[in-house]
């Protein structure tokens, strides 16, 4: 009988921010894969190092960064390859994840592979939403309020248009899109509003009004846009 | 000196689905505080219930559900009182938040009220967004996808106008809204899309296309609408 692939998510970065059901599930896996982003070392890894067991084999996804698809995607194919090999000889598999597999994970291109020919469960995760919205000290939305969530890398146009008509906005992967980012919010006059956020829950961790911003935004950064919390009194 | 006021999420409802931290603030608080709406057992406490340690003080809101504002918050009133009494005899107080305490989580009419007078920490919890997403198995969002998340209770020209503008939606707190949503999306063309989600993890759970949902759905369901995970191969 095959084995069950889980797909894990981690939270943001602090390894507290871990479900129960993600900690065991990690402590108990004879198996663990995980994606390392260009040759770095593994953000998933890092959050569940202390949860991993002395003895457990590991699944390294060597995924190169570049503007086209192809290499990223052979990466994938490869690590499914890899996955599918384990649960054939009924291993089970847990695929560590940073925030949720679902929410912009790299998971998804693992389940879009392997869920037709394999049992996978998915535990979901805290989102970097939620947690910079902690640190942030700003409710995110209440009532019959819509929250909406952008990349930063969208076209400057685009993300005018959807921040514009919008009332709580999340803006992420902010990263090398900081600039345009903040070019558009301070045109719509909502530089008061917006909050930045970065490496959310982790040591590093910078919360500062967007336009106390660092020059330079990582990849594993946020902008909010809310109301604040008095309209909440 | 004061205590801290912990806004704990608990996540979408398994128990396991809580994180690490939650789990430690709240076995290890001496005063809880939680709401209990319209008389019905809290579903915040069940959650925590295996956490809370036996001689645990427990404050408990209970919030009238009316259509008027004013009886909720007027519990909140008395409830942040005896929160802010506990506090001040230099007490933490750990306040249970059914998924996560700043995501349409009553915490944040709490945190209007204490949030200057006092530390707070907010502990960010798995969202049912998130927790539908995995049981439907339906990845949310990836690249530069943008998601809406949207409240049942819109008025229906408001859902029609953000549902088409939209690419993955999330309507929340569908209820007694199901209909009215259900036209939309039948209106759209989208009802092949369209998932059902009732009660995500917990042992009640529904999971089914729209087409198939109950006549009559909880507070607690939500509709998914995405893409499927082929797009990701």
């Amino acid at each position: 009988m095959s084995g069950v692939l889980y797909g894990v998510g981690l939270g943001p970065g602090d390894p507290d921010l871990m479900t129960l059901k993600a900690h065991r599930l990690i402590s108990g896996a004879g198996v663990v894969a995980y994606p390392a982003l260009a040759g770095a070392p593994s953000f998933a890894r890092a959050i569940a190092a202390r949860a991993i067991a002395p003895g457990a084999r590991e699944i390294v996804m060597d995924v190169p960064m570049t503007p086209e698809r192809a290499p990223a995607q052979a990466a994938y194919d490869l690590g499914a390859a890899r996955i599918a090999e384990a649960l054939e000889a009924g291993e089970d598999v847990v695929c560590l994840c940073e925030g949720d597999p679902f929410f912009y994970g790299s998971f998804m291109y693992l389940y879009a592979r392997l869920s037709e020919r394999f049992e996978v469960e998915i535990v979901p995760g805290v989102t970097s939403v939620t947690a910079c919205a902690a640190r942030a000290g700003m409710p995110l939305c209440a009532r019959n309020e819509r929250l909406t969530v952008l990349p930063g890398p969208l076209p400057e146009a685009e993300l005018r248009a959807r921040i514009e008509g919008a009332e709580s906005v999340v803006i992420m992967k902010v990263g090398r899109h900081l600039a345009k980012i903040r070019g558009v919010i301070e045109g719509l006059g909502l530089m008061k509003r917006a909050v930045y956020v970065e490496r959310a829950s982790l040591p590093e961790e910078v919360v500062c009004p967007l336009s106390e911003a660092p020059e330079a935004a990582p990849y594993f950064s946020m902008i909010l846009l809310t109301k604040g919390a008095d309209p909440w009194l």
